[in-house]
């Protein structure tokens, strides 16, 4: 569609955007800055993310391997670099928006309790995200991120869908 | 939240809003043109509201009252006369604010089905409607319209919900 954007005539809007490591997210994100957000600036981006919670492993897996404190350092490393990258992709997508204020916020746990608390929270003026789970729940449940939010966030809620290609 | 308005850069955009008989949708259309719709015109509204459909009648009801075509009749008037007050009410929210160009759809059925395919057919950049449920199933299933619609459809969706007074 046509760049059509958003000219805040009063105090800037706070809209939060739920970002994964997916390029579902991205899409909406990209959506929100190009038909929401206002160019004559003003609007804050809030940012969240649900990190993986910390994995409860019994002490050897089954495989056999033994899910040592170096292994599980590893694994959270690990987790803790896909999450900050997934953020700081995002973060360098608003960039292109100079007048668009960004803020962040990084949450362990469920991306639907995550996402509804920080809602909660905050009290956006909108909450943006994609449609198709998120994070570690991506391929189990289809949409049903998007859908709790839907249902349970109080804040006006805009899904956007990344078109098949 | 302040007022704010979408100012279109380009061509005018098509947003479709789903409206029926309740509250809800018209919460929902007055929340679109407060913070959607851009304040410079060029937006088209497309108002899509379902109508309940005929209904099919035994030719004697429980309580043993014969339908006959008298009173199917005036049922449908009835419904016909609903629906045509739940339109009109929505276009007159929209004639406060005569840069918007508005168009009606007005289709028999069950509202998500008429809903999504309004949209598939129509292709609007939007779809915005409220949570609760829609028309006749208002009572019965809670939200299930709207993610329907979410789920479904392939734009995208933005449901607002009125706040509990």
């Amino acid at each position: 569609m046509e760049t059509a954007a958003v000219a805040a005539s009063g105090a800037g809007r706070r809209i939060m955007v739920a970002v994964d490591e997916g390029e579902e997210s991205l899409h909406a994100l990209n959506w929100c800055l190009a038909n929401v957000v206002s160019p004559a600036g003003g609007d804050t981006l809030l940012l969240v993310h649900a990190r993986r919670p910390r994995p409860v492993y019994a002490a050897m897996d089954s495989a056999g391997y033994m899910m040592t404190s170096d292994v599980l350092a590893s694994v959270e490393r690990h987790a803790n670099a896909v999450s900050a990258a997934a953020v700081d992709k995002a973060k360098r997508v608003c960039a292109d928006h100079p007048h668009v204020k960004v803020e962040t916020m990084v949450e362990s746990g469920d991306p639907r309790d995550v996402i509804c608390d920080a809602a909660d929270k905050m009290a956006p003026d909108l909450l943006v995200m994609g449609s198709h789970g998120y994070g570690f729940i991506q391929r189990a449940f289809l949409g049903s991120v998007s859908n709790h939010c839907a249902q349970n966030c109080k804040c006006p809620v805009l899904i956007v869908k990344r078109p098949k290609e």
